[in-house]
């Protein structure tokens, strides 16, 4: 970071040379701005920031999480409503945490920014974006580095111990169940996390930035402007009060209301947030004011913007249903594919592979319409408060999130504490409702990513001074395309990285079964922390690569192809990389879910197909296996990569704007 | 057909009342024109014209594929270099007449168009556009329900004769053996054949097209008009050279040899085929002339045009080499699959769709390479022609990729008629390279489908009248990803209808192996024509979905949505199809040659792995089953997807100019 950091810098001062005299504004004409030498600095300071606060939100996450496990398990042994409360309020802590924390630290920035920058809107603004760089970029370690270290220890877990040596799972003998259940942390906690946390920077950067270069700043209206930070502060206030439905307002008195209770959240502050951004907007926006909208003047009224966050919102709800229905074995979806195992794992795969496609279609129509909506009330400002919107109840969506992985490793726990079988059935339970849960909260990151890259994406365009990007254009066209093959190299990289690094676990965990002697028969201890040291390292080392072609693409197509194409290729990956997102997670989770519709056997039609080591169940657990690295790790990692290309090409827009397109200048 | 004729003339015919009345021309300025009903007749009758020569080829195709396939066998008892020049001179004469036939009646129809238009080369070269629609129509049978077809058959027979009754490939016992071979001459011969055929009327008539628009047009310059039919016809000299080489010049004498040889016919005819564009360029092109480039004026040079024709056929060389790389298993890529297969097939359909990924880079960036010279030197008209450069061998490539199933079903009738373990040894051994050069053949056919949807969209964009398409603009964004949606919704439906028809199938053959008595003991004969009906029928029904999305999306897109969604729509489908395409093939070849590679145990590694039968190898049959419908049905299929939804909305074009974007008229 502190390397990148000084990059940004370098970058940035050599705009104008390291000027330190004060220039005429850009777009609030006829007055001066601070010099190009004080934004490169600033942005650094603010790209620290926002990198600072997204490892502190990490910490304090997986902090959490750890203490809230082991409650968890211990309030399973009271009621499974107790330890469901436990590990929900949990998570809860978690996502206020990440909303308020963000929130105060942006805040916190931009004011003490302003002592230098006065009224130099546009300078301030510029400079906060770095915020954004920061938060994603760290979103690369915890998504990336986290998706391969869950799964390198989870597929390695599994291959030997289930599949080898027959031990249930998160049993104490696996050498590789330590580095397993840290994985769920990382991978599930930190990873989600970071990611959301970035989406939420980088859509409050690319909303306050557009705000800047709007009438607001011209006017000097510091409130109108803070619009984007007074959505997110009344969702924490609303997601504060949508906690209380699922904590204290109705009890959960037994299993199966668990998952319609947590999709209930979901719907309450939905609801509640609908009111809260009338409120807020009523109060905060005049009621007409102008935008910049790609070189003309766009006029605006508050109730257009109102209608861009509502849509942000709806848009997000509808994703998550969409996905809970595509990914949940209580409906046909899933059931169809785990009746395909009757004939082998290859029908399951091909099943599986057409209904994460399949499951594309319904959430690029809610995207698409919010995009419309938005774009053409308000311009790329818009978009950008539509994804806040659908951000603004982050902290019910981290909840619901992270009550997942608590569950599961609650679960870990309980196994290895050895305590009765009732426990360990409460707490499976939790785990089995977070399962659908995770798949909802990666549908809404991928849908949010989407809404955020598009903002960024717009914000990148103003600041980059291009007027239209246009597909009959050659630069823009092979941007595009090469923009679009993007998520696939990408892909092929975490898939390949988590291959590898199982392998090796797989070696490790192999060896130690082999040389300690008395460890299958539980009279020896495994060396847990030499598996852990391998899915460390295997994570750190593996995610060089993909980090190298997220962080890279943008400096090389900037640098050597200019402002077009890089705006071609940003589209093409925000275009290509979201379908990819959606399908490889749905997919995973499906997988996922039509193993535990086999093996939990509750309808006749999966009695049929079971029970656990039946044909059709080994066939699930092939399908499962392959799903892994696709909904934990490929998946998700492309929000990073459609997000931080896109907020890096923002924050280096001047720099390609000036020098950029060498190769075609040479031409 | 006959159907959509009638809508073809109602759409176009409305587009000025059904007016019979003279009109200034759109180009050619100062000049009458004639009237639109005229243009709707015309476009009609090329659209019949199309279809028609498509099914001709189609259908004489698997003729000779059929003559062809016992003569394969019948010479293979003489020796492997006698049966690989019957098989490869049945592919030629395959390939030659589609060239020659698709040319024929293409020139024919102009010349007699002419008579009636006259001066008027706009109205012409309009009309003539239905003539691509045809031949891609009917392609959609072709690839679409011909996939289906093929794959249902396969995999039924398969999962009940090779899994279950364990008895080998194409033994007659097997009640779907005929259907199998039948379906390699559905798939492989008709299917590839069409596709081909439609990409290559496509182009022709794009590039004609933009032609007549140019100063051709004004200037009445009939043999420059005529530069894209003459490249063609290049083209069928130089593949008549070709073709010498492989049969007459060097000889066959083992095995080892065959996959060489193919491979050079393509660096032959690519070689010779530079020099003969250089040529024809010469004497065909004025020396200087003028393009239409969306609004201005573009003057070109004669060896600009040269330059574009070479870098497409260059381009089509280096993805048949980079597909060839990627999924024989020479090489280390499939090698490196092969080897997952230890740790079970998880692993297998991991590293497998990594690799598919993977192989879409290069292919990618010579696609980029190619549409960006050649946009740049003579926008939309040099991509045109660069798709027809990357088309001029046709003849070499579909000579290449027929022989492949003449191969497989000459060891077909081999193994049927209970010929020789030797002739056995021949045939497989020409089987194996066809897998191979089939893999190029579709890698070849999807770079030529993505460079001739971009000309066709050009063509479309100049006719809608539109100036640009600006991704800024919420109309286009919107069209973009869904258009990017668009593929993946596809190939579910796609990979479903495979795996539904192929239940089907082993429903039937387990009735009849249960049902009639002696079947397993060779004793009594199976019902071979309920099996080939059950293909028949899956795959005419089942492709009424994919193909009614095909075929409304730009209808209703365009009347609903208007010329600029539309736009975006074909754009972003363009992007996105082309890399699930390339990814498709190439991860299904690479399973299936994994499979081959661990079976055939010619090197220390792969003897490892085997032998048939192992766990390596029953993890290496589960990934060749995943592969099937990838690489024969939803992968090629996407061609199609792109490259109709283009045609059929540049035919549409004046109706969606007119008539269209209601949605937003009334909003």
């Amino acid at each position: 970071m502190g390397v990148f950091g000084v990059i940004i810098f370098l970058f940035l001062g050599s705009v104008k040379g390291f000027s330190t005299k004060s220039e005429p504004c850009t777009y609030n004409i006829g007055n001066t701005c601070k010099p190009a030498l004080a934004n490169a600095i600033f942005t650094t300071i603010a790209f620290l920031l926002g990198a600072l606060t997204s490892v502190l939100s990490g910490f304090l996450g997986m902090k959490i999480a750890t203490y809230a496990n082991a409650r968890t398990t211990l309030e399973a042994r009271k009621s499974v409503g107790k330890a469901f409360v436990t590990a929900f309020r949990s998570g809860a802590v978690m996502g206020f945490l990440l909303a308020a924390n963000g929130l105060l630290v942006l805040y916190v920035s931009i004011n003490l920014f302003k002592l230098y920058y006065g009224d130099d809107w546009e300078g301030l603004y510029e400079s906060i974006t770095g915020y954004g760089l920061g938060g994603s970029s760290m979103a690369l370690f915890g998504r990336v580095g986290g998706g391969i270290y869950t799964k390198a220890a989870d597929v390695g877990a599994d291959l030997v111990g289930k599949v080898e040596k027959n031990i249930p799972e998160d049993d104490p003998r696996n050498p590789a169940v330590i580095a397993d259940n840290v994985g769920d942390n990382v991978g599930d906690i930190a990873g989600m996390g970071s990611d959301l946390f970035g989406s939420y920077a980088e859509a409050s950067c690319a909303a306050l930035f557009v705000a800047s270069i709007s009438s607001f700043g011209t006017h000097h209206d510091y409130t109108a402007m803070s619009y984007p930070l007074i959505i997110s502060s009344m969702g924490i206030v609303v997601c504060l009060i949508t906690t209380l439905f699922a904590t204290d307002l109705f009890e959960i008195k037994s299993i199966s209301k668990i998952e319609s209770t947590l999709k209930r959240q979901l719907l309450i502050s939905t609801i509640l947030m609908t009111a809260g951004i009338a409120i807020v907007t009523y109060f905060a926006l005049p009621s007409e004011f102008t935008l910049f909208d790609f070189g003309t003047a766009k006029i605006v009224k508050n109730w257009h913007l109102f209608s861009c966050v509502a849509i942000g919102l709806w848009a997000g709800l509808a994703i998550g249903y969409i996905t809970e229905y595509y990914t949940s074995n209580a409906y046909s979806p899933v059931q169809d594919v785990a009746d395909s195992c009757r004939t082998g794992a290859s029908t399951n795969v091909i099943f599986g592979l057409a209904l994460g496609y399949k499951s594309v279609i319904i959430p690029i129509f809610a995207i698409a319409v919010a995009i419309y909506v938005s774009f053409s009330l308000a311009a790329m400002y818009g978009i950008a408060v539509a994804a806040l919107g659908m951000l603004s109840t982050i902290a019910t969506s981290l909840a619901i999130d992270a009550y997942g992985p608590i569950g599961d490793n609650a679960g870990g726990i309980a196994e290895m504490a050895g305590m009765s079988r009732e426990v360990r059935e409460r707490t499976d339970a939790l785990d089995a409702a977070g399962n659908t849960t995770a798949a909802i909260g990666k549908g809404f990151a991928i849908g949010s990513a989407a809404l955020v890259s598009l903002a960024l994406f717009g914000a990148y365009v103003s600041r980059a001074g291009i007027k239209a990007v246009d597909v009959l254009t050659p630069k823009v066209f092979i941007g595009l395309i090469v923009g679009a093959m993007l998520p696939y190299w990408f892909s092929a990289m975490t898939m390949k990285s988590v291959g590898s690094a199982s392998l090796k676990m797989v070696e490790e965990v192999r060896r130690q079964f082999n040389s300690i002697p008395g460890l299958l028969e539980g009279r020896a201890r495994p060396d847990y922390a030499s598996c852990v040291k391998i899915s460390t390292d295997a994570s750190l080392r593996e995610m060089i690569p993909p980090g190298a072609l997220v962080m890279l693409t943008p400096l090389i197509a900037g640098t050597f192809f200019g402002v077009a194409t890089l705006a071609g290729i940003l589209a093409g990956s925000l275009v290509s990389g979201v379908q990819i997102a959606i399908s490889a997670s749905n997919t995973g989770g499906a997988w996922d879910n039509a193993k535990k519709y086999i093996e939990a056997g509750v309808s006749e039609h999966a009695k049929s197909l079971g029970p656990k080591g039946s044909d059709a169940h080994k066939a699930a657990v092939i399908g499962d296996t392959i799903g892994d690295p696709l909904k934990d790790t490929s998946g998700p990692s492309l929000n990073i990569l459609i997000k931080l290309m896109a907020v890096e090409s923002l924050v280096f827009a001047p720099f390609f704007a000036t020098h950029g397109g060498l190769i075609f200048k040479l031409l």
